[in-house]
């Protein structure tokens, strides 16, 4: 464990360990403070559990563990497939006291976190993502929940896991196309308030891109850390927290517009944040030169720097039912720099018009 | 309104109001201060709806309302269900500052209750409870949730409303044999920690069957206070408020063994509880007067004072499901005395035996 790092996050009455390093997953103690009673049930999915089940099965082998298997994908993110996890959990009879453990990505995560945020009102889990954006992402803030097929993440639950343990070994299966869609994040929390991170992310994007352990810990716990900040202020995301949406009111539109799993989310939410970038510039509030950084660290990252071709009248169509909406009224994550995220709803519309239609 | 109290709950972060008195589901001052946005979501089912809907959206007229109206009865407590409410609140744009109001009983208030806890990861919501069962029981705690086929309860949340609104006049239409399951759940706060209400209960239970207002706001507010204290001082159920659960762990396997809607809940209890009088009678912890006095009273009521035949085998398997379980410990709150209840898991296993058998 000598390539490892522990960032301690604080929410209010609960605090938990994120633990970040190269085969962490094997090792019993990064579990073991965390489980109460002797039954643990293990959530991941078809394309998780050839891969790493068993090491996740070895290093706690002195519990009782039942497992359960979801089918890999966003479109499995349903209360229906959820319900798999209360069957097996009540099937083995689990009381208030057990332990889930959801090993996988974002998807995984936020089920059995919903699952675990529920099942008897409240038992506890541990977060073993196996992707970068859930490393990132999911890691921090608590948010668990369901797809519906009206609207994504529109169910779901603010419930912090005992403790995050991300292996980063596990990012050496990982497909390009998803690597990248964690860079994505990554490259968020440069933009909202860290130029520090944004400046080292420009030198070492392709460290990243070839999976260097180092630089993939490092990346890691930066954003960890700058969410953790942002999130702790703001747990229940009155304020502050929707920094974090930066490209995500734009993404989420084009994640809808195209079908969930059309595109993935972090290549959503970079296009998402070329056109804040873009918008932000019409606006006067960021330069050209910055603007171009962006484009150019997004593209590094072989990522989209621009949305598909949806339209204008699809793009406000389908923003206007995103969680972002204030009573009606809507709210983006605009930049005044790099480093320099607000949240603004007192823009021309013209702006956005503009931005909306030029793709 | 001259015949109302309004009784202050405090939760940590959390305070709320419950008004109780005649003809408050007409007012609109009672709902008003407890809504933030225009967007109303009247959820009721299709028992309640012809009897209060008109009047709630007379009292709410200023609001842009909406309704939901679902199948009535404890076998429509589903996830599947509560969908329903889910889709109309995507469907009409509802966004986080909406506001949800529960009309109805305690299925149509836990089902309310979870979709607003769990819609956009929590909104707000106010309970209107028109059965005496859901005006002592739902309103305090902020147990919200949906049963699953393989056990009542297990899937929820714990979620606060914003006020609850006991209007009386609702219980003159209420079944006999719901008033009686309501009257049960008064009973329990005698018996867990009230010995003058018990008595007092013993003195007006002939005003409470004839639905005597000034009797009926006594009781409520009585209950809920005594509920109240007992929650606040442990809101997330880790210690004294399994007292609560008195009768319920053998009353839960009755609902189980019957099937859901055979027994209603509070007749479930009301048996339960004379089983786990008759269990600290055996222990030598209740006297045979108490015991009687409490048969007596569940009389009174017209409520059962002995379970079904299910037998002591299908009992025992149908209790080890429970929630009350703690890692394979059975938990069951009992009697030192009228008003003198405790949790106990330190019972011999021959006096458990010994009550189910007998029936």
């Amino acid at each position: 464990m000598s390539d490892s790092v522990t960032l301690q996050v604080d929410f209010g009455e609960r605090s938990y360990p994120i633990h970040i390093g190269a085969g962490l997953i094997s090792q019993p103690d990064c579990y073991k403070p965390h489980i109460q009673s002797r039954k643990v049930m293990l959530v991941t999915n078809e394309t998780v559990a050839p891969l790493y089940l068993a090491k996740v099965k070895t290093a706690l082998s002195e519990f009782d563990l039942d497992e359960v298997i979801l089918p890999d994908g966003e479109a499995y993110k349903t209360l229906a497939v959820m319900d798999q996890i209360y069957t097996a959990l009540l099937q083995k009879r689990y009381d208030r006291n057990s332990t889930l453990i959801a090993l996988g990505g974002g998807v995984v995560g936020d089920m059995t976190g919903f699952a675990a945020a529920s099942y008897q009102r409240g038992i506890r889990f541990i977060q073993v993502p196996t992707t970068l954006l859930s490393q990132v992402d999911s890691s921090v803030g608590g948010k668990t929940g369901v797809n519906h097929p009206l609207g994504k993440n529109m169910i779901g639950a603010f419930h912090q896991p005992q403790a995050v343990i991300a292996d980063t070994d596990t990012l050496n299966t990982l497909p390009d196309r998803e690597l990248s869609a964690g860079l994505a994040e990554v490259i968020k929390y440069g933009l909202i308030n860290d130029p520090t991170l944004f400046t080292w992310l420009e030198n070492h994007i392709h460290q990243l891109m070839q999976r260097d352990p180092a630089a993939l810990i490092h990346a890691i716990e930066r954003s960890c850390a700058d969410k953790a900040t942002i999130v702790a202020a703001d747990e229940k995301e009155a304020g502050q927290r929707a920094l974090l949406n930066l490209g995500h009111t734009f993404g989420h539109a084009i994640e809808t517009g195209m079908g969930y799993g059309e595109w993935l989310h972090g290549e959503a939410v970079a296009a998402g944040m070329a056109m804040a970038a873009d918008m932000s510039h019409r606006l006067g509030w960021l330069s050209a030169m910055d603007d171009q950084r962006i484009r150019q660290l997004l593209r590094s990252a072989s990522l989209p720097d621009q949305p598909p071709s949806l339209g204008a009248e699809t793009f406000l169509d389908l923003m206007s039912i995103d969680k972002k909406v204030m009573d009606g009224k809507l709210r983006l994550v605009l930049l005044q720099g790099i480093g320099q995220s607000i949240i603004s709803q007192d823009f021309p519309f013209d702006c956005l018009q503009a931005t909306l239609s030029r793709y």
